[in-house]
């Protein structure tokens, strides 16, 4: 298999966490795209993904995976013992639940923030910036880390009472969240007790 | 189980047509929330799904399950066979890559549309608008058809040869597009016949 990344960046982290956990890191090779300039944008690289965004999968036999949440699905899969991404019908449907929210309140509301109301990846790649928009979503990450808090009111995960898909993509939206410097709000206790925990799994030293 | 829901509303159409699909419908207890009086947007209804959007499923032990994706994921593993979501790792990963870019691209982008660039549902629930975002999800959901009709350039379904959530997604995209005139470009040959065929599927009359 192979991953078309840069390494570092918050989606790509996603299949990073990924592989780590389910003991697939060896068994693929990272393929640079260079990202700040510009390659994810051009025909080559909409060719493998036409949402022009990093991480792609692309398994032996050709076949190109693109979105995180689809790459974890197969790699969950693949590996036997779905944990990651649930054993039976309400686990799947629970952590599905669990995984979606959170990419949507946290993940793409900081890309969302750091594209639209910074300077994102300069003006060679930001064609379309809507500021009063990024600003918006970063009031929307902001609730979703409440929100979040509260997820962990009876359990240590997000999702269930283990690690699961939910709580890789929180990972990575922290981190951007750190890129873009929004911090967990000071009431949100949990939410930092959880971040410490999941930083201490051995796959969160792989993503970086 | 009860589904909360406004009846011919788009989200609640993927479940109504996924439940049809499995053989479930009569499983189904509905219950109406009154989405133009704004009910959605209350402490009750807020307390089921925090985002504030039917539908919601009820499991008869209680469990809450929002967010229509992870609603379809229940129902095709309760069913038995997952036709709907992919019965190996390379079928989910291709199915849930292909209904989470029309998802985003096509149902969310129209969606911001007519929440953003129109009247949307009024004034008392349109809190908050951003026109030139939604003007600019229009265009997403045009260049995002123009890619579903390359999707189908060698299949007759839009993820695999056979019908799947992914087109449960788009047929509440199409009409949700219908509502705000938003039609298929004359060019879309492939995806005018596609839609023709998922509307003459029985589940489709069970959506409206």
């Amino acid at each position: 298999m192979k991953v078309y990344e840069f390494k570092g960046f918050p989606n790509p982290a996603r299949v990073r966490i990924a592989l780590a956990e389910k003991g697939l890191f060896d068994r693929v090779e990272f393929v640079h795209v260079d990202v700040p300039g510009g390659e994810h944008k051009r025909p080559d690289f909409l060719a493998k993904n036409p949402s022009g965004v990093v991480p792609v999968m692309e398994l032996d036999d050709g076949t190109l995976i693109s979105e995180c949440s689809a790459i974890t699905e197969y790699l969950d899969h693949a590996a036997g013992d779905p944990v990651l991404t649930g054993r039976d019908a309400k686990e799947r449907a629970v952590i599905h639940m669990a995984q979606r929210k959170i990419e949507a309140g946290l993940l793409d509301a900081v890309a969302a923030y750091f594209h639209h109301a910074t300077d994102g990846l300069g003006p060679n790649i930001e064609t379309y910036q809507n500021k009063d928009w990024g600003l918006r979503q970063k009031e929307v990450a902001l609730a979703t880390m409440r929100r979040m808090d509260g997820m962990l009111a009876d359990r240590d995960y997000l999702a269930l009472d283990r690690f699961t898909v939910a709580d890789i993509t929180a990972m990575a939206g922290f981190a951007f969240a750190d890129f873009v410097k929004l911090a967990i709000p000071d009431d949100c206790a949990r939410l930092q007790a959880w971040r410490a925990r999941v930083s201490a799994r051995p796959s969160a030293a792989m993503a970086a």
